[in-house]
Parts: C-alpha cells; structure tokens; sequence
C-alpha cells in the first residue's frame, strides 16, 4: 500500500505599511494560524527604497520566527500582501502617490517580490483592513460590508455581493472625502464639508481645541495636556468624556452625529449587512456608537437600517496584516 | 435531407408603472426589436386592484398590437418584467410600500402574472430605468454605473462590477436621500439636507418661488406662468434661464452645485465608468450639466474623475420599460 504523503502546510506574508508603522506577520494559507507579527516605525524620511528595504528585513524575520515556530521551510511560504496608502495601481503593482510617504508611482509590489523571490500583490491599506474583519473579524460571514477606519484619515473598504469591490480605477470606498455638508469644513483634499474634516482624529482634535479657545468654558482638557492646547488629540478628547468633561461630550456627540450621516448615506446607497468601524475612534465607546447609531436610524431608510449591523472592528492592530494574506490569496490564487 | 426548423422569435413585455403612468412595450427577447409602447394614466385612486386591471388591460393591448406587426403568436410571449416604485420585496414580488400609490404590501408581480398566465418578474423603476441605459442606452458596454433618474424625486440604480445591485434587502440605490448638507433644507422622507430636498423637480420649483417671494428681483419667471407663482415648475425654471432670466440662470447653477456634490460623493465611493443622468432636468441641458460636471471636478478624486463619463441618458421616457424587459432577463432566464 502506498503510502500518501502529507502536504505540509503552506504560509502567507501580510504586510501592512502606514505613514507611521510597518506592520507585517505570517498566517498559514488557510487562514487559522498566526505567526510572528513584528512592528516597526516606516521611517519615511529614508525615501522609498529605504523603507522598501526596512519592509523587506521585518519579512525576513517574521519568515524566520514563523520557521522557528512551526518547522516549516522557507520554500512553504508562498507569496506576501501588501496592504499600502492608495491611490493604488493594482494591475502595475505601484503606489501612484502616497502623501505620508512621499512617494509617486514607486514599484512596491515588483520591488518586495523580486527581492524574497515571492510573487506578491498589492492592495489599499483601507480594502486590507475591511477585507480582514470580513474574512476572520466582525463581518465574518457577510455579503455586503463596508469597512471603516477612522485615524488620521478616514479610509474606507466595500465588500460588495461578497466580492473586494475596487470600482473602475482602483479608488472605490473613498468614504472620507463625501461631502457631508457641501458649505462647511476646509477638508485638506481641497474640498469643503468631508466627512474626514470632521471626524478624523485630527478634526476631532481641533474642533476641541477651536471650543476652547472660543468659548472659555471650563473643561478637563487643557489640565489633561499640561495647559499645551496644541498636544491635545482625539484621544484625549474620549478620556476627558469618560470622566465627565463637558466640551469633550459634546465634542463625542457631534462626531456620531457626523459619523451617522456619513454612514446614512452609506446605508442608503449601498443597504450593507454589516458596517465596521475601526481605528482609534473606537476608543471613544458607547458614548459614540449609541449616538452615531441613533443618527443612521434617523437619516437611513428603515429597510437598509433593519437590514445592517455598525459593530466595532475586533482586530485592532492586525486587521490590515490579516487583509493583506486575504487579498493576496483573492488576487494570486483567485479564492479565499 | 432534413429541413432544419427555424426557432420562431420570443418576445418579453416591459411594464414601468409610475405614480402618473403606466408605460407598456415589447420587445424580441434578444433586445433588437421593440413593439407596440403605450401609456394611459396610472390612476392611482382606483386603488391597488384597479390599477392592476389597467396594467392588464394595457399589455394585452400591447401583446395585440406586437402579433398585428410580426405574426407572432401569443405562446411566443415568454414573460413580464414589472419596473414599480419601491421598496420592494422581490422575492415575494410584492410593492411593500409606494407612497405615490397608496399602496401597502401589494403582491403585483403574482397578480399581473396570473392574470395574463405568464411568468413575472419585479423589480424598483429606478433600477430598471439604469439597467435600460446599460443594456441599450448611454452606459451601453460599462460595468460599473450609476442611474440617477431625477423627477417629483430622485432615484438610482447601481450597476456593480457588470451585475445590478440590490444590497441586503433590496434598498440600494436611494441616493436622492444622501445628505449633502446635514443642518439643510427639510426633505419629505424627515431627514434634512437630502440631495432629493435641492435638486428634485418640485425643490428646484420651490428654491426659485422661494427666491422671487424673497427678493422682489426683476425676473422673467412670473410672467412665464401668469403670475401665479404656485404654477412654476422646473420647466419653467429652465425655460427662463435659457431665456437669459438671471434668477433662473441662478436657480440652474445652485442646482448644478448640489447634483454635482452628490455625484462626487457617489464616484468616490464608487469609482464608476458612467453615470446617467436621465429625467426633467435633462432639459435643462448644458446650462445645467457643465456646471454640473464642473463641481464633480472639484469634489471628487481626480482618479475618480478620470475614470468617469457623466452623461445624460438617451432612452428618455422609455428606459424603464427597456429596462423592465431586462430584469426579467436576468431574474428569469439568469442572463442579459
């Protein structure tokens, strides 16, 4: 009787590069076991190669914590996706310009697969983050998702009748820049009245700071950053309403409202089963959610409201690394 | 030697049941002929059964007429699509709730179906208006479209990645109510800033009433209508602008501005090839759409941009019916 030999299992690099963080680990291909996530600054001021270098280092050591752990080969790893601020090229494999990097149509894709001898795919940041609570986080299971991640932007990810949804020119799920209120807010694209110019980390950060200074009220916040207004950030903004703060409650409270429309129109557009919200705004709680939620109920249509759920992400941190594995798997192996 | 049997043609009527009219045609099932299209009135007092019984009676009108021009016999008639205002159940095939028509949970789709004892398929009007122009109009070959149809309100259809998307309870598309000013004007559906509450025909009639009452400016317009101001539509809105009359000429622009801003937010959440534009405010023409695409160039992502063709539809008055035609392609017989 022949023996049948055992198929050793397969492993994946995910790679999630911010502005300020590379963040890369291994999965194996099926998706159920993690392996070695290491996280290091991106350096931007070493210019693209540099950090492509830097990328190409923290890959080589998750490969080597990942053969230390399970006795795997360096042949069992079959590719790395990578997850990277967009605009995007998908079919060229190029960031085609990434302000927080500098960069302007930089191989990325070409330049991390030639040096490990890996095939490797590209995708935007935001889509790996929505991919990843889709494929093992919040949205596990459902067909229509949209994946929010509100930090110093506000990105964005659709999966559309269970499908990455990309649009005609790789941009698709730009979220941040429409237009909640068509007179409002300078938003740094250039236009007025983003949702991003309101509800980003930054904006929540300054919308405090502009109540301070205009209206003298007292308020936690000043104490909370030694009197420097300017080191305020939208993480102190939630910690001072969890201990009560007035400005910074009603700070929180207009953010849901902004994010609740955002999210209405959304609602409205796309009737989404599942919306996550994920990022740092997270923090902030139920002093968030249960207003913002009740803001989509007023603005959204009853049916697409009944139909969806707004949870927060539960993979804070390693959604983008988990969503770079998935997409290189939809994108080299055509399934996942 | 035996002779081969030619198949006879197939045929498919297209019903698009408006709050005003009904429209009924047919058409070969291959899309290249089209038969027999009629309209009466709605007649939406007759309640949901009467209005039903002129539905009938206006496809066998149709069906009568098709037969009088090709020889067709009445079994090569293989089905009816059904274009109706919504929301709806498809599954159920029923109206769940048409404001314009009164009605409530009314299962049309079987009854129109078991009256005539032919397969039906239902589908939302604005869904079926966007899938005419892609199947046989302005977005002919695209995958990924927007219709946007703008009237008494403002619906939409999408078409995503070459595949009509309905979303998880088949509410997709409402984008005439997506905020574009979250503290703006009061729309009927109780939300405020909704693009449907500036850009609709009526809102459009209401911001030029509302700037003559206010302003007591020399303008065109109140002679247009006999000095009634409750008689100015959006017609004659665009009637006095292309008559130079500044406060129309105004009108046009502001309502440029808004449309603008909602497509914008569309293309950077969905980065389409085409976006429709179909109904009244065609008529407005470049008056209107200029202006018009000229706000989209500033709002949305230049990639965005790029990638997109706004343009107006070219099915007028028969999209819906087109389109009917086709959602019973694609529910019935799983093809386009």
């Amino acid at each position: 009787m022949a023996t049948k030999k055992r198929q050793p299992p397969q492993y994946i690099i995910g790679v999630d590069l911010g502005g300020t963080n590379i963040v890369v680990g291994a999965m194996s291909a099926d998706g159920k076991h993690h392996f070695g996530a290491r996280s290091i600054p991106t350096s931007a001021e070493l210019g693209a190669e540099g950090v492509a270098d830097r990328i190409v280092g923290l890959i080589e050591g998750v490969i080597l914590d990942t053969i230390a752990q399970t006795n795997a080969n360096r042949r069992d790893f079959i590719g790395v996706g990578i997850g990277a601020p967009g605009p995007l090229d998908r079919d060229k494999g190029l960031v085609v310009v990434a302000p927080n990097l500098g960069w302007r149509n930089f191989p990325l894709r070409d330049r991390i697969g030639e040096r490990l001898n890996l095939p490797a795919t590209l995708d935007n940041d935001a889509n790996c983050a929505t991919v990843g609570e889709w494929w093992q986080g919040a949205a596990k299971g459902a067909s229509n998702v949209i994946g929010m991640t509100i930090g110093t932007g506000i990105g964005g990810g659709l999966i559309l009748d269970g499908k990455l949804f990309h649009g005609a020119s790789d941009v698709a799920g730009e979220i941040g820049h429409t237009t909640i209120d068509l007179n409002g807010r300078h938003c740094k694209c250039g236009n007025y009245g983003c949702l991003e110019a309101y509800a980003s980390g930054p904006a929540i950060a300054t919308r405090a700071r502009e109540v301070l200074v205009r209206e003298e009220t007292a308020s936690l916040l000043p104490s909370l950053v030694g009197g420097r207004l300017e080191s305020i950030t939208a993480e102190t903004v939630y910690r001072a309403a969890q201990q009560g703060d007035a400005v910074a409650s009603e700070i929180v409270r207009d953010t849901a409202r902004y994010l609740g429309t955002g999210i209405a129109n959304l609602l409205n557009i796309l009737n989404v089963d599942v919306v996550v919200v994920a990022g740092g705004v997270t923090q902030a709680g139920d002093a968030l959610f249960v207003p913002m939620q009740a803001e989509v109920r007023r603005r959204a249509f009853r049916p697409a409201v009944d139909a969806t759920r707004i949870v927060p992400g539960i993979l804070p941190g390693t959604a983008g690394v988990v969503g770079a594995v998935a997409t290189f798997k939809m994108q080299h192996l055509g399934t996942l």
